[in-house]
């Protein structure tokens, strides 16, 4: 199949400035301020998104090299397949947040509850809308015995690039 | 800022054969399902994903064509700001779908509740794991008064390619 290209449309500054001692997730990022700078020329593209309380970000994970098919969760002791978790290493290293905004001034977005590495190049961001997903009955498979510790953990060495 | 390759690791395959009439939300196409095709180098990523009844499915927009910044959204007949919608035309197109796992066989998933136009190329799988958001409190702008449509909705011709 043929390859797609994309263009960062900007970058998110966090206080984290490696991938050790990050929160695993969002709920482990609570209170976690930052900054998403969009590119000049998308700053008209930000009007009405400051009524939402929370966004979508779509990042390039810049800093993951190389996957396999198996990978130890942060949250696992066991091998998992790699769609089955939130590995950063993924043939297509695309990384998904739901963030507070806080407010926008010109093309900076001020977001907590940021769990992303500073200077992660920033590819989209979307309306957060939890109504419009069906979420009625949902099974977790490995992780509903592991997910009540995300929010203490915290990433250790294992997807160093 | 550099530009990122990504390649396609499959495809997904729906009734919808071209955007327009499709539901534009996942909640408008509930009961709709569909396969998505992994290719086979990657089948096993796909080990405990069946555990899981949701999946995020992240997809090249692949029938996009240009952008602009200010756009009508399906449900609203005001100009918004492109990054406070989820319309399809973006400077990177990438689409999200949280959709219902029924089963794998081999490297075909069986999904249901599937708003992505037949052939459209898969970037990456996630587990959806609602928990590891925090969303109480949430506000969702100009869709406030409008969500209560999306079921009902369907696309037009105004992101046509």
């Amino acid at each position: 199949m043929n390859s797609i290209q994309y263009q960062p449309i900007g970058t998110i500054h966090s206080p984290f400035d490696k991938p050790q001692n990050m929160p695993i997730q969002p709920v482990g990022a609570l209170g976690i301020s930052g900054m998403v700078v969009v590119d000049p020329e998308f700053q008209e593209g930000l009007q009405d998104l400051e009524d939402f309380s929370h966004i979508i970000l779509l990042y390039h994970l810049h800093l993951s090299k190389g996957y396999a098919m198996k990978v130890k969760p942060f949250l696992d002791d066991n091998l998992r397949g790699l769609f089955a978790t939130r590995a950063p290493r993924r043939p297509n290293p695309i990384g998904i947040s739901v963030v507070r905004l806080e407010r926008i001034e010109g093309n900076i977005l001020h977001v907590v509850n940021l769990d992303i590495v500073d200077g992660t190049p920033l590819l989209d961001i979307k309306p957060y809308v939890p109504d419009f997903t069906e979420s009625e009955d949902v099974k977790i498979g490995w992780l509903s015995k592991k997910k009540i510790n995300a929010k203490r953990f915290r990433a250790d060495d294992r997807f160093r690039s």
